[in-house]
């Protein structure tokens, strides 16, 4: 009987899910078309391995001057045949020419960082506090931090995370080098190097890429890296995705549904999400 | 000249490392001898793989009818042969037989849970907020969080935890599915599933595994996963590992190292550490 009655229950609850989405799937699926946004093409890079391709978002409100540099490298063919030369566990996977010595063409080597932006009328904020920033939220579709106080908002290091490799200098990154965040979010990195984006499609191919033990998780002969085939613009015909709105309804119910998760398998709701646990929705396109 | 200065106060600084360390290498580096513990090979687990060996510490103090029952478990050899057959991109990689079909022997299929175990008097406090928990700290060398006015300590979810897989019940898990965390910190689990333990040597074998993409990162066939060739307890012929205190002033040293770090990189000092993003020092003994 106990069974039985469980079954029943599942039933009902089943066929209520149209009406009241409960976990982050649930909501995520009955998101109307409306609330999905075209991923731009243009506004993409589209890294291919040997294993499958790599789709890189940018964030040009964040960082116009370095996102353009990468573009102009990318357009140049600058990264085709190097390698992910720095594989480091819950950390980064890196890539570029660590050596500095491919042609840049017409890009610049260096720039003056992109650490922050001025405020920002749409950011949405998340209801919960968090360690590193005053506020933190969501802007043109990526985790972001702010402080009201000084007026400033900056994109926030979160698990697939996009950024610029740079030396101690400030100024002395520019693109030709980048990483992704493949571990636990590096959010100490905030505000000290230019992010310029998040990879929104095969993230798991840069995270499944084998590790190196040497320091800092370079490898001592780049060579050893995974090739990268080639990176280029997105285009119309290679990018077809669409992410959730983060300025949504149903994104705003996931995360509440992720602050206090409700299916039935959780005793304990968390009463908190951290802004890298939030799920940024990615999909294709439907025809 | 700007060069030959530079390099004189390398020097220097190198010469004054012993003395003062600043990153959190040299602070590990610094270490004295007796700041170290033996990991005890009684309370670890050795994971083989084609790809080589992933050693587990278990933590008896928080759930000693959970590990009991996972070493008799691999006494019997029940892990021989299985597969990991679940890889979720930045969630977890899981193991075992999930049609639950293998002979269990001695051991117990479910147990109830152990979720939390009283106040412990050498919790060692972090400085830090967290927002999951009213405090966090160490115990016993595994990061931690407490509830001071219940009296309940647990550990946390982190990077490399290893827990207890189980269904929508509290006590239907018993140690025959066991789970390690390969992302960024799912603390909305603490206090919801038993963790049994963390990776504490070849965390990199686990993270590199080919993500399944299928729902909740389940390979449809466990065969598809990567075989594990077996689990044995570990013994001293096997385990010589030795791990930093975490009571001695040099893991205070390296928490503060990353709370504010102060290596010329560093711009802007973060304030805060994540519980979860405290190294756990591990190397091999010295002989």
């Amino acid at each position: 009987m106990k069974n039985a009655s469980a079954w029943l229950l599942l039933l009902a609850s089943g066929a209520a899910h149209g009406a009241n989405p409960v976990t982050p799937t649930e909501i995520i699926e009955a998101a109307r078309a409306d609330e999905w946004r075209a991923v731009d093409p243009a506004r993409t890079l589209l890294m291919t391995l040997a294993q499958g391709t790599v789709v890189i978002e940018l964030a040009p409100r964040f960082a116009p001057r370095h996102v353009g540099n990468i573009q102009k490298l990318v357009s140049q063919g600058y990264f085709d045949g190097l390698t992910i030369n720095r594989v480091q566990d819950n950390f980064v996977a890196q890539w570029g020419d660590p050596s500095a010595k491919r042609d840049i063409g017409l890009a610049k080597r260096t720039l003056a960082p992109e650490f922050t932006i001025g405020a920002q009328k749409d950011f949405q904020r998340l209801p919960d506090p968090d360690p590193f920033a005053p506020e933190v939220g969501f802007v043109d579709g990526f985790a972001a931090a702010r402080d009201p106080k000084a007026g400033q908002t900056w994109l926030a290091h979160c698990y697939a995370s996009v950024g610029v490799g740079r030396d101690n200098a400030a100024d002395s990154g520019g693109g030709s080098e980048l990483y992704a965040v493949i571990g636990h979010a590096p959010r100490q990195l905030d505000r000290n190097i230019t992010l310029v984006g998040r990879v929104i499609a095969g993230m798991e191919l840069l995270s499944a890429l084998p590790r190196s033990l040497e320091p800092g998780g370079f490898f001592s002969d780049p060579a050893q890296g995974t090739r990268i085939q080639s990176i280029r613009r997105g285009d119309a015909k290679s990018v077809k995705l669409e992410a959730l709105k983060t300025d949504s309804a149903s994104f705003k119910a996931l995360i509440e549904a992720r602050r206090n998760r409700r299916d039935s398998w959780y005793l304990r709701p968390a009463g908190h999400v951290d802004l890298c646990n939030v799920p940024l929705p990615v999909r294709a396109r439907k025809p």
